[in-house]
């Protein structure tokens, strides 16, 4: 997929009426990022729900491209629901499932385990696509303790290691996921993405997956195959759902290095809002070299540029 | 400092007797890492003992530099007398104490505050240093919540987030140090060390400072100022005691990248031990561009190699 830099160089002008315009006609699909975009923790952003209802009306489809990995499709289409908005799994395409279908595409064996550092959401995936997952949740309350004599035993038919953003994250799991791809050859290293930060909660930042995958990193001197965004490694998966070009779909999210990448990487068009991580002086500082083709402030100012 | 490098691209070879000799005549004082150099985990490495003793009976002058900051320089004198060797706090620098050191020589402010990713160790040696240090042990069963409504605060006169050793790590203190590190202008990012693994017990390797400190990178996406090995800060304090030229010291470590490059970094002679963990096949990898002028198994060979 070619590299869309039409933008390059140039500060991203805001949104008006008549870009959007030309945007909404020029685009099938709309492809949103979720955490800052739709929702802020569990709190859904102002005037969402009356913006997706709009843009389904006029016959763009919707999906929702998410680097949260602690839930699997069904439990996001669960949550969707809860705040309200009905949206279907097959509509879901979340940086648990990318890490499930990466496995699947490479024909990982079936009978290698996968040791996850992460939320249930990947371990629900994994098994969907027939694998077994160890660690993630089950983890959570282990301890390592430094003994003499004592050897700290790991799984030796882990084939892949797969991590993800883990608010349990413990010595425990750093040392099995380590010892998993030390020792076992050929291990895979697989991270569901490298957000340094994610609005988990409404009124704050808190570490995201790049904090879990930086300690792997530190501690095995090794680089990860990333899944999520901005690697366009779901895409395919999208495309061969829906069958639009990605030039007639607009990404929309709050991150320049994954959401906005991503849609440059795939060749589409993207839209940054700053209802989330990035604020306005953030896009405009001259050591960002990630410029979308516009920015606006939510998602639900769609209604007002349209008159709508 | 200049850098040592007459060794750079030949690979090292054994020790002999000859060099040993030579070596031995030609510095006035061994520089020894403590962990898969002395001992592993609770366990003292064969012959450590008698090596020192022969050492300190011709007159030579023995220095532990360990990248260990779990326990501060009275701790570390402690383990020493536990396992039947008698040392002086005053002969051991720890990254706990050259975390404290930092500081101290760059007039780091009393009413500040410093927030502690790691164990006792660097609390007490900030305290030695006048200073308060905030987390460490007492953060280690906390938890982070993700919750509507509610805001993890921090104290805002932390000016300064210690990174080491943390096998208590958790979300709690990840979300702490990142939120000082990000929120609190000017606030300073220190790594004890950054080493990937460490034999933390005798049977095994265990994810190491380098670790903790990658996750901290990863959240906030800024680079540490790195105390312990292999920057050369210890030695100034190391000089400043024993007055002792760097040439006339030999450093005797069981890690490339941080006793042997640290060695090399100060002017000292190196000696790589492979009692640790850094394999012979590591060492002649020709992708390793770390060569110490001499390799030998253990500590204990001195004893064979001088016919003592």
């Amino acid at each position: 997929m070619e590299v869309h830099s039409s933008t390059a160089g140039a500060a991203a002008p805001p949104l008006s009426p008549g870009d959007f315009r030309e945007l909404f006609d020029s685009v099938d699909a709309f492809l949103f990022d979720c955490d800052g975009v739709i929702w802020k923790g569990d709190k859904l952003i102002d005037g969402v729900s009356q913006t997706l209802d709009f843009l389904r009306s006029k016959g763009k489809k919707l999906v929702f491209v998410t680097n949260n990995s602690t839930k699997s499709r069904k439990e996001f289409a669960k949550k969707f629901g809860s705040l309200g908005i009905s949206v279907s799994e097959d509509e879901i395409f979340s940086s648990s499932f990318a890490a499930a279908m990466y496995l699947k595409v490479n024909d990982f064996p079936l009978d290698k385990k996968v040791y996850v550092i992460g939320g249930e959401g990947i371990i629900d995936e994994l098994q969907l696509a027939g694998y077994t997952g160890l660690g993630g949740p089950e983890d959570g309350k282990k301890t390592a303790e430094w003994k003499s004599n004592c050897l700290f035993e790991h799984d030796k038919s882990v084939g892949a290691v797969v991590v993800g953003l883990d608010p349990f994250i413990n010595y425990y799991k750093l040392q099995y996921g380590t010892l998993c791809i030390r020792e076992n050859p050929g291990c895979l290293f697989i991270a569901t993405n490298q957000d340094a930060v994610g609005h988990m909660t409404d009124l704050q930042e808190w570490p995201g997956a790049g904090c879990m995958v930086a300690a792997i990193c530190g501690s095995t001197q090794k680089e990860p195959i990333v899944v999520g965004k901005p690697s366009t490694f779901m895409m395919e998966f999208l495309l061969k759902k829906f069958q639009i070009d990605c030039p007639r779909m607009c990404m929309v999210g709050d991150r320049l290095d994954s959401d906005i990448l991503f849609g440059q990487n795939a060749g589409c068009k993207t839209l940054l809002v700053l209802s989330g991580v990035t604020t306005l002086s953030a896009l405009q500082d001259p050591a960002n070299d990630i410029q979308p083709d516009y920015y606006t402030n939510k998602v639900s100012d769609f209604l007002d540029l349209l008159g709508a």
